[in-house]
């Protein structure tokens, strides 16, 4: 097995004041057909800005950078600091026009890279069921 | 911005009878901490087996392989070829032992490697509200 894997950005994040925009480089449009089926999308994201080898050397963090939370792994967490710097959120798509996929909101930085798009299909799981620890819910 | 990034697998799938194993490797085993807080996961993996440059131009397929669904974009899909080969499913947790999460069931090959893991928060949208095309429901 190769002991690495080489990632391609696909597009890129557009912020914008209320909502955000995924723009999709030329190269993958064709990627999109039927997106427009859907209602909501996952986006994948790279934590560019982490990108250095300390940082991704960095396994455990105090959740949401508050140092009342425990120290956790950052497996444990959805921290941007991780040893591959892999973001993903659930979004609803407002309106695709072309290359540019509008939606609801992202929590990421303008201009960051996007490495992934899936058809958001399930839930998988409902509410019920998922169990968290306390910080989760502060 | 760097034109690709580098993803370095952070352990691997093992295929059981009924369940599945990830093995996460040992340089990796403290950012395991707190996860057995929560009841699920979800793990991102890398679909090796279609990491060629011919595959991952591949933009457009007949979603599952069957050429009875119309054809779709790959970023309207989950297809295992897409421009960066990532995947993920979320899993239940069934148990947690040194470097060893046990989880109910996961879409992958056996020896699949393992690119990252999230705790698994919220199901973000409900059933209700989640639309998709009929080829989906079939």
């Amino acid at each position: 097995m190769k002991d690495s894997f080489q990632i391609f950005p696909v597009g890129i994040i557009i912020k914008q004041n209320e909502n955000s925009v995924i723009k999709i480089y030329d190269k993958y449009i064709d990627a999109l057909l039927g997106l427009d089926q859907f209602s909501h999308i996952q986006v994948s994201y790279w934590f560019h800005k982490n990108d250095t080898p300390s940082k991704r050397n960095i396994l455990r963090v105090h959740p949401r950078g508050k140092e009342s939370n425990p120290i956790t792994g950052v497996f444990a967490t959805h921290s941007s600091v991780r040893p591959n710097l892999i973001a993903f959120s659930t979004c609803k798509i407002l309106s695709i026009e072309e290359n540019f996929i509008k939606v609801d909101t992202i929590d990421a930085f303008d201009e960051t890279p996007v490495i992934d798009i899936k058809a958001y299909i399930s839930p998988g799981y409902s509410k019920e069921e998922i169990i968290t620890p306390d910080w989760v819910r502060r």
